[in-house]
């Protein structure tokens, strides 16, 4: 179909090149310079006059320059007068900041919302937001992609005899649910509370595993804090061995080295943020959502349910 | 008058100092940081509701970072019941992206405009926009300053002789007929032409200043290209001596060297944006807008006309 055409931006382009490999369609020609003093020059090299548009773009870091990136592109897509601008985020930058959690801050997330549609957005189509609510944020079509399935595949071609799976905390019992009903396994929490003010917090595993190779899945792994104490705290408890596994490798600061020196076995993330060399260490694991947003694309544009996406 | 709150980002923290201390109030209380990731972090630290707030930045480079920075600020003083949010811009970036020049491409400034109204921006006050008519891309009000007063003020005290203002394009001349009516001098202008495609411009001075004192002068001073070619076309056609002056030093690139080298004696900027010590050369002086801007301030709390600070 010669009105499907999707364009990269800089955060992804090798993903949107398996994606239109996929998909069986050529990339979108544009160009995205920097002007002498740092300001973004965009040109779309190729009439685009009625099509539907597919820009890919995540807002990983760095954030603010991927986000006005894609704000310009969308802007001159717009002008350009293509039919519909379909903005596939892999990973929506900023959704941690969905809500005030003390008074005076910004509610980031929304913010960006806004200004996607600002620009002109008439479609998202994202991967395992921090919070489903962030769909609520928006007045347009959202459709969200979910990486479990991707990741628990992984985990099913290993055969491991007796399998947990471990939330790292309250919010995201839910995604560990999901993956355990996949891998046929049990679950486990981590339950974490502060017994007093001022003192250290205490980790509590609720449910059983002992003897027992446990996965902990959680959606963003960033300075991986939260993942390495999780994976030693399971080895201390009995485990067998731990796995780890994350939809959206932000990876910043600390992460390498924590990653490196925990008892975690192997991390397994998506390339919905790309890992730059020095970041591919042997532990990492990385597979590829590119299949997952080729089929979504096409679906969306066939105007076919992508719901059984979802699962 | 407690209601009114001047706060500042990380674009001029000097300039709004000295704005908070002309108008006589504390600086606003906020804390801008970033998390391991990169993402901004915003919290206001005081009560501000009901208030009417100004808060000063310029989307200098990295523009990115400052317009971001500039939107989140916005969405946390919305959430916070600001009366009013009135945006202080005394540089306005992305302004040279104000139409398509070729097919296909954004319009990042009127791009710019929407986002600062969406993130909620109540009113603008900016200093000699690129184009006036990026006024007109906002719905909201616009109250442009206007530098010329501050720098021919400059130029009135050293006393020149036989002065010549000159603009170094067609796009100028209103910008260096203001200069001119304030000196009680003449003008000149440069004519650039390219007598066919491929070949070199050729440069015509329109306008007599031979044995004169030229002042070239223009809003944005980037790489610092037109205004030294300018500079030195001056010399050649027999100028006595030539001096330069902008109300925007963008400096990008190649623009210190070539100011070092070149016939310019002396080039009078604001700080609109600030210099980095690096570009703080003794051919440079910068005068501060900071009394236009808090008079600006005070003028429009006070519901006063700003116009007399025009010209
Ligand atoms: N980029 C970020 N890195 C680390 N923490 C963040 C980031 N953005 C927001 N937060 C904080 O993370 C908390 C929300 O995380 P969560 O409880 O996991 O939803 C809020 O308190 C935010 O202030
Ligand atoms: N940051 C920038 N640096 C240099 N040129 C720019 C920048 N932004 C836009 N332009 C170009 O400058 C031209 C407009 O400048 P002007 O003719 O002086 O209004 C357009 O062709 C733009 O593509």
């Amino acid at each position: 179909d010669s009105n499907l055409k999707v364009f990269t931006l800089s955060s992804n382009p090798d993903l949107a090149d398996e994606i239109t490999k996929k998909i069986g369609v050529p990339m979108g020609k544009s160009s995205v310079q920097r002007f002498s003093d740092g300001e973004i020059q965009i040109n779309i090299e190729e009439s685009i006059r009625g099509c539907d548009i597919y820009v890919v773009q995540s807002t990983s870091s760095p954030a603010n320059e991927h986000i006005m990136e894609l704000l310009i592109m969308i802007d001159a897509l717009k002008r350009a007068s293509a039919k519909t601008i379909n903005v596939v985020l892999p990973y929506y930058g900023y959704a941690r900041q969905d809500r005030k959690a003390r008074s005076r801050e910004p509610i980031t997330a929304k913010l960006v919302a806004n200004l996607l549609e600002t620009a002109g957005a008439t479609r998202i189509i994202t991967l395992d937001l921090h919070a489903t609510q962030i769909q609520g944020f928006f007045d347009i079509p959202v459709d969200q992609l979910v990486g479990v399935p991707i990741l628990a595949n992984y985990f099913e071609q290993k055969n491991f005899e007796d399998v947990v799976i471990v939330s790292p905390d309250h919010g995201g019992v839910v995604r560990a649910r999901k993956m355990a009903d996949r891998l046929k396994a049990p679950i486990a929490i981590i339950d974490k509370r502060r017994p007093k003010p001022n003192m250290s917090e205490v980790m509590n595993i609720v449910g059983n595993i002992e003897g027992k190779t446990a996965i902990i899945i959680d959606d963003i792994i960033d300075t991986a804090g939260t993942m390495t104490l999780a994976a030693n705290a399971m080895i201390e408890n009995g485990a067998k061995a731990v796995y780890a596994c994350s939809t959206h490798p932000v990876l910043s600061g600390p992460a390498i080295d924590r990653i490196q020196n925990s008892q975690i076995e192997e991390l397994v993330v998506t390339n919905s943020i790309p890992l730059p060399e020095e970041k591919k260490i042997s532990k990492i694991k990385q597979l590829s959502v590119a299949p997952l947003i080729a089929k979504a694309i096409v679906h969306v544009h066939e105007q076919r349910s992508v719901s059984r996406l979802f699962d």
